[in-house]
């Protein structure tokens, strides 16, 4: 599957989480529930896509993106979300940082089949 | 060194970089290109900071933040960035996409510090 997100064309929003995991706590459920809040968020309202990759050092990146402030508002609200993230910061995550940003433009290449813009 | 960005409260603008590499190419001059781009970059008028990561599988996000469009257009035309995107596309990449977005509301949360909003 491809790693990329199948978005529309701009404008739409884009929530950027870059977090850390703790030194030494293994898995401790981890991976099930960043995969359960993947399968979630595609189940919201104005949910768009989502691109996440976390490097041997355990700092990562996931950008999820939607279709407007109200479905971020809402998704940040959802109960399971809310319990999933009290977790994150009990076991799993050093130090996050999350920034919410309206997305202008947007362009892409792939090596067979050149440039595309939006 | 930390892995976050120190970035000052929003507004300001981002460049999302999602790119996977190509397969069985080995290194072949990326990391030290990278290294590169990275330090150029910081020289730039208007950079604020960068985040990076890439996992097993060849797939990476790279953030990088900006004071405004100018500067992000700036960086663009820089000569060196220009020449060394050429490299990317004709060695290192299998396929990336760009987004510029504009980064409206930011926080953040540490283990030892709690949460912090801007």
């Amino acid at each position: 599957m491809t790693p990329f997100a199948d978005l529309p064309a701009p404008p739409y929003y884009a929530v950027m989480f870059s977090s850390s995991r703790r030194d030494g706590d293994g898995d401790d459920g981890y991976a099930a529930a960043a995969d359960r809040m993947v399968e979630l968020a595609r189940e919201q309202p104005g949910f768009l896509g989502v691109e996440s990759t976390r490097g041997a050092d355990g700092f990562g990146i996931t950008v999820s993106y939607w279709e407007s402030e109200e479905a971020i508002r809402a998704w940040r609200l959802h109960a399971e979300h809310a319990a999933t993230r009290e977790q994150g910061r009990a076991r799993w995550y050093a130090h996050f940082e999350i920034r919410i940003a309206k997305v202008e433009r947007a362009y892409g290449w792939d090596m067979a089949g050149g440039h595309r813009r939006e």
